[in-house]
């Protein structure tokens, strides 16, 4: 099919699209615009460049086997024209041609088109305050900013950084700056918790611990009002505190980039994202548009959703491709899958946040389970915390929010339960997931099934719990004289806080409590905790046998609580 | 709800079936009997007791809280009674009771019963040749035999083992032998693939040759026809040599333990596995069983299927307690997982393969990716090698294979796929299967991603691909001089075949043979290659342009070609 196709940008949608077109139909003629002059690279890849672990902005611009992805690239062996500092100005629909311009030296030129493929990405927010545009203040918006940071640091003109917003690429380069560079590291973000919408408060909590543990301080719940300095940036002031600073990143989320769109007549939706279908058609049928710039919808609320992410821009990309070619592929929506790396720790999401769910009117509750990541017998092994988001009645799987290593066994549990949320599994379907079995991949009953079995327990009221949150609630409120900590595990582990808190903390071991009941206060509630919560919910079977049904299970047990930094 | 239950069998599906019953239903009267000593043990941690990952019998019979799981453990905490060294010797159905006897004093007793769980197991099948009765000849059965062969290996009397079988169990105490002991260890195996009829000729050939690089001996295609010695085995004789051996392993599989049931009048499979339905009930409604003892059906194929697993075992376990509760839970069947750790890799299934595909009359056909675990730019990051065994026409994914190292990576590929299988997913699930993307995790089109990319290419015709063994042949053949290997790499990457191989093998990278067309030889068929595949598949694209099609791409490239070990 001979046809003109006009694609505007070239990062991650643009390129993939291009090139699986050209694979399909080569006789397209296909012209690709970028305003940049780095096209085709892995912005998700920032972090590690400024971090040190990526040495150089090229390698994030090279295909797997060392080639740079620039226009001669394009040209001479993908067959595509490339038109690099060249900004798209506006669009004429009636007559399918895009006006563009050269951001260098101002000249003009029109491209017409049969089809034209929008690829505009997104743009980092900036706060609306005084002094941000002084010097040493950097959003995270493309390859040439992350040059511009590392060289800051490189420099050594850095001592104090802050960090504005602590979402995904706040955290990410809190992390690069400090751990690699050394550098003295705080993050503010105006909500309760770090990665906002991304995770639940639970799993927030256990991260914001770890960062703490690695010297990046975090303020919650603040305001940034204004940046300070001469020239260049020497202060962030909050409503609570003034925060040194040699060097700012703004981090506050990004902006879909719609104008294009929407100046030429094409429906944008209420948050500023191009509206497509599954085809990836806009509302102008010879128009596609993908990845950051659009929205998509969320397979497990059904309704739209911005997910900007490099992953689905590819994905969309190659659909696009090959509906240019005549096909007829389709990009159903998305989970809303999530993870990141901080120093040892791996945080992850799949679907949506108990928060989120109970926003969306779903009668929803979240069960917490931690155990070991492979066999309990096998030598090398670490502690998992997995989080379910459940609906009562039905059972349905909503979502799941994991902590783990910095090693994939998180990542693959959560990575299975993502490949179902479309099929709108139950808990029975995850008591009963086949994950691959052998001692140093998994356990028999592997945390998954652990989780599926817990969430049917909590569901049918056989297992009534707490977490952290109200735990460290009563704990606080202990001097009440209302609530009795029942330890379940063995004297050894009881003994330091027995000794410790006397008129609170008790101990009588799982395995002796059928012995011991007489032993057990009648008149107070009693909170049961073990090491992770399994031999807790066992003593919860046994007192309820007992008619003593005023126990509360604390859910992930210690393990959760030195996750989460409390210091009892 | 009182009732006498009655559970024969204590290793893995008997003491969870229990437990589960214990806590829904207190009141029932539960006794547990086993024909061993050692009870509730994970049997799967057996070859790493062996190599002495484990140190002790203890901990593979140990909760998570390191509390040893034996007959007082169940009555204290539990309330559950174990008879140990007992053996059922019948069940007369129509009283409603099981006979049983202790092995040690031959002492009878006849156990009422409202409700009977077998969890009979299985046991390792013996070769009926000369000599296994020879003193050093063990199987795998339980948790004494291992405690036997660790025995004998470190009393220091074992130079040479003979491993016969090159099953999963097999290979693990291959690898436990040799690794960590430093045994001269052979594997004999009468199928011409190590892991037969569990992964494909591709992936086994591909662990063969690390097995050897680890100099484990692996003789294929051998029939054992007897072992010889005097009192003690010294020599394992096959069809074709013969093997000294100070220790033989018999590893060829098992067989379900139905006997009891099927002298009870139970309904007995084809091939002498318990018959049961969704709820885990045999053919009388008062009966349950399940694990090694019984068939499931393969949720892929839709047939009965034998899949004796400590995991399966597990989850059945929890199914077969609830509904003694009176509860109504289910096990839909298995997707047949696999993953077993050999040495520095990993070797995994889920689904079925390509071979087991076309026996079952599927008109299928594999594809072969080979792909970076992560983002190509990230510093750490391991090549990874996946087979998709997908149905032409209707592109339905019917099972994946797959190589990587021993993280999880391709543990956490294989796993979202096996979650995936029973909801039937097609090629373009894969394409769109939303892995959680962050460069420490995986590529922004991850390597499953690239999968069914590559998958919906192969089946439309657009990528005409060849494997390893093809391409073995036709190198061997290349005298004939009907064949010119083109390299699709860098000329550094060529420049040593073509100077070793002239008459064969040629060079025109891939980003240059647009312009280097005339070069292309028009009279021989081209086996186009470069290091995994995708750019030897790029020039296919560009030669069809030029009306060159007799090409031939080989899948996964030279980087498959190594870990064959072919030598080129």
């Amino acid at each position: 099919m001979q046809q003109n196709v006009v694609i505007i940008g070239a990062v991650a949608l643009g390129p993939k699209a291009a090139c699986r077109l050209k694979r399909l139909d080569p006789d397209s003629e296909v012209i690709m615009i970028d305003q940049a002059d780095r096209i085709s690279y892995g912005g998700c890849g920032i972090p590690y460049f400024v971090s040190g672990d990526v040495s150089d902005p090229g390698q994030l611009q090279s295909t797997s086997f060392h080639m740079i992805r620039d226009a001669k690239f394009f040209r001479d062996v993908k067959d595509i024209q490339v038109l690099t500092n060249t900004r798209a100005v506006s669009i004429d629909r009636s007559k399918k041609v895009v006006f563009v311009q050269d951001v260098r030296d101002g000249k003009k030129q029109t491209l017409p088109y049969d089809r034209l493929v929008l690829a505009t990405g997104s743009r980092p927010k900036r706060l609306a305050i005084p002094g941000v545009s002084l010097e040493g203040v950097f959003t995270v918006s493309d390859l040439n900013e992350a040059v511009a940071i590392k060289r800051e640091i490189a420099g050594g003109k850095v001592e104090k950084a802050v960090v504005i917003g602590a979402g995904a690429i706040g955290l990410e380069m809190a992390e690069a700056l400090a751990d690699l560079w050394g550098i003295d590291t705080s993050v503010v973000e105006v909500a309760d918790q770090i990665l906002p919408g991304i995770i639940s408060p639970n799993m927030a909590r256990m991260g914001q611990h770890h960062l703490k543990e690695n010297d990046i301080s975090i303020y919650l719940g603040e305001h940034v009002l204004r940046l300070e300095g001469e020239s260049r940036v020497e202060r962030v002031v909050t409503d609570k505190r003034t925060l040194d600073a040699d060097l700012v990143i703004m981090a506050v989320g990004v902006t879909p980039n719609s104008k294009l769109a929407k100046d030429a007549g094409i429906e944008i939706s209420a948050n500023g994202a191009i509206v497509v279908n599954e085809r990836m058609e806009t509302s102008d049928p010879h128009i596609y548009a993908g990845g950051d710039c659009v929205e998509v919808t969320h397979l497990v609320t059904g309704k739209s959703v911005y997910f900007p992410s490099g992953s689905l821009a590819n994905r969309q990309g190659r659909v696009i491709g090959t509906n240019l070619a005549g096909g007829n592929a389709r990009f159903e929506g998305a989970v809303g899958t999530f993870i990141i790396k901080l120093f040892e720790i791996s945080l992850a999401n799949a679907g949506i946040s108990l928060k989120r769910a109970l926003d969306e009117g779903f009668d929803a509750v979240s069960v917490f389970v931690v155990q070991f990541d492979r066999a309990h017998f096998y030598p090398e092994k670490d502690l998992m915390y997995l989080e379910l988001v459940v609906e009562k009645g039905t059972g349905r799987v909503l979502g799941i929010q994991g902590l783990g290593s910095v090693n994939d066994s998180m990542f693959a549990r959560v990575s299975a339960v993502a490949a179902m949320l479309k099929y709108r599994p139950t808990t029975s379907d995850i008591s009963n997931l086949e994950l691959l079995y052998s001692p140093p991949f998994s356990a028999a009953m592997d945390i998954l099934n652990a989780l599926g079995n817990t969430a049917e327990n909590i569901l049918a009221g056989q297992n009534r719990v707490i977490d952290a949150d109200q735990f460290s609630h009563w704990w606080t409120e202990r001097d009440r004289g209302d609530t009795v900590f029942l330890d379940c595990r063995g004297w050894g582990n009881a003994e330091y806080f027995v000794n410790k808190y006397p008129d609170h903390w008790k101990s009588i071991p799982q395995d002796e409590l059928r012995a011991r009941m007489a032993e057990v206060p009648k008149d107070r509630k009693l909170v049961l905790l073990c090491n992770t919560g399994v031999r807790s919910y066992e003593a919860q079977v046994i007192l309820d046998q007992s008619g003593i049904r005023d126990t509360y299970n604390l859910q992930g047990g210690v393990a959760a609580l030195k996750k989460w930094g409390l210091d009892l």
